[in-house]
């Protein structure tokens, strides 16, 4: 909850994820990883390229042996620079060079891990080489390599989250009726950097019908007394994501607004309430859905109640119906349960929670029950 | 290079692109194209999802038949408000279904030309579903398809490229000397914004020794009196890329940084002289490059001349060694050789040009001689 600057990640950071990442590998009976740039290779080398482009950079962590990382020479400098790089090998490639076939001789037989939003485009230049290599996706293979944080990371979350809180009480104070929702979300991204964030990822302001669209972003429509508004917003801080919706009202609520809100309040809960470690993450979706479902309005909850989150603002582990991962302490994601009637209006409430020994702890404090704003 | 907004694309411009897309995937022995959010998809309907996440969304335009689009369903209204989607037939998926299963029907069987930036997970699910069909990269099998701008298209990168010429305008006349590379960076990209940009996508500012890492980005070196700058930088207006590099000098160059400086220019010209239609790509890089090395610095100059820019700032075609595409009418790209001495400085110079019936046309038109700054 500090505003300081957590220690940077050192190379032995680094090194100790380097292994985690080898060893859950040859658990998985995995030949290794292979790490495009993102939040993977961020998380295992502390490098991050300027900009993701098509040309090709590339960590091979072996489960049995030395990584080394492949990347284009006029990146190498940046490279070098890396808090991770004493500990990889790095390879250069040059324009007019096939970058495949300089990362080609760091595989082996066998199947590896990759990153999930590594290029196609690189996917296939690695198949038309190597005939006895396959791949798997990160999430499909191994979802929980960034899933349970440590004790630096929850530091990052918690300040983000905190940041986020404090945004959102700032956005109470402010006119809502008469103002575009745009107008709105420039508000929350101001707060948002005002506390601290370097970089704002969304600022979703769903006013009345725009709110029974679960991903409308924001647009020119006016906000207008008697408006329910669904505020869902996050970014990074330090590195790391927040993500925090709740669902205010312009002025008084008619009956019919305030029982689906308190709906909502209360599915989070009881998703928060089935937190704890060992439980499947299917379960948490369940617990949440079926408060709705059984309210009569399960038709009206279309999306699975959280994903998790760190060094990106969506990533594994989801708590979705068909995901039976269990829950362990230093998990971090969403939950955050909706009501979307057509047409008419949406209610969101969104924490992110992390899994303790005996339970879960909310990362986002602020009140959950609706705010009138004016 | 007016400053009005062009008149939007429509659906028939959408439907044009789609039949040409499909018609070259015929031309080149292709089942089909799938496409990925991104440029790609931006192109061939005009919809750009809020964000790219691990939900598949994915449009295929079979070589012979209509076009599908599979979008999650809580953007599936998102996706019908895009210009193009009247062309394509929606298919959502929800949460918790396998989205590859409802995908993998719209393929067939054979050879697929898939997005570059396709997310790898992605591509291995479908792999995973379909064993007669198999996939290349949009680079690698239709490298083209974005390549050739239409006379909309050239109105809207023109006035990206004047934008950028303005911003280089305003950025001579500020400080240099005593401010960090990363103060001059801020105020480069307030001037795109300012310009009309409404993204920007990098400021480059490579003072002194750091001018000899061409991906430097900025940092919090002071620009000292006799400094080279290298200053590259550019975004979006209107949806198309700028891209312009220029070098500068605080106070009076020496000898040599003149020279070398001259020489940049001269190679920097005489590549933009050997465009023409009919003309392979590698020819530019191959003339440009001739005139350093002649002038014995060719293993100073240390990446490719240059790539096409368009909906991205990154695309094909690629003016490097191998690259035998022929130029055609209508193609815009970067023309940037550089020379880079360690631990010295560095210089790049850069134009976006575009190709007509008998020659090039810059769409950047400061001047390239060196500016004394102060």
């Amino acid at each position: 909850m500090t505003d300081a600057m957590p220690v940077p990640f050192t190379v032995d950071d680094f090194a100790a994820r380097m292994r985690r990442a080898a060893r859950a590998a040859d658990d998985a009976g995995l030949a290794g990883l292979v790490v495009t740039p993102g939040p993977d290779l961020a998380y295992l080398t502390g490098y991050v390229p300027a900009a993701i482009t098509e040309r090709l950079t590339m960590l091979v962590v072996p489960a049995d042996g030395d990584p080394s990382l492949v990347v284009p020479r006029l990146e190498r400098p940046d490279a070098e620079r890396a808090a991770g790089a004493p500990i990889v090998r790095l390879i250069d490639w040059m324009d007019g060079d096939d970058p495949y076939g300089v990362a080609a001789p760091q595989l082996g037989s066998g199947r590896y891990a990759m990153s999930d939003s590594a290029w196609a485009m690189h996917l296939l230049g690695l198949q038309g080489r190597l005939e006895t290599t396959s791949y798997v996706s990160m999430t499909t293979a191994l979802p929980m390599l960034r899933a349970v944080k440590d004790d630096d990371e929850l530091e990052r979350l918690a300040a983000a989250g905190a940041a986020a809180d404090a945004a959102y009480g700032d956005i109470l104070r402010v006119r809502f009726a008469g103002r575009t929702e745009a107008e709105v979300a420039a508000d929350l991204a101001a707060f948002l950097i005002a506390h601290g964030h370097s970089q704002v990822d969304f600022t979703l302001v769903g006013s009345g019908p725009n709110g029974a669209n679960p991903h409308h972003e924001h647009g020119d429509r006016v906000i207008e007394d008697g408006d329910m508004v669904v505020l869902d917003f996050g970014g990074l801080k330090l590195g790391y994501g927040s993500d925090t919706t709740r669902t205010v009202h312009v002025g008084e609520p008619t009956d019919e607004e305030r029982t689906v809100h308190e709906l909502v309040v209360r599915a989070q809960q009881a998703g928060f309430d089935a937190v704890r470690p060992g439980v499947a993450c299917q379960e948490i979706d369940r617990v949440a859905r079926g408060v709705i479902a059984d309210a009569g309005y399960g038709e009206y909850f279309i999306h699975r109640v959280g994903h998790g989150i760190g060094l990106t603002t969506h990533e594994p582990p989801y708590m979705v119906e068909g995901e039976e991962t269990p829950l362990e302490p230093g998990m971090c994601f969403s939950i955050e349960p909706g009501i979307y009637l057509p047409d008419r209006f949406g209610v969101r409430i969104e924490d992110i929670v992390t899994v303790t020994a005996d339970g879960g702890r909310r990362l986002n404090t602020t009140p959950r029950e609706m705010a009138i704003v004016h």
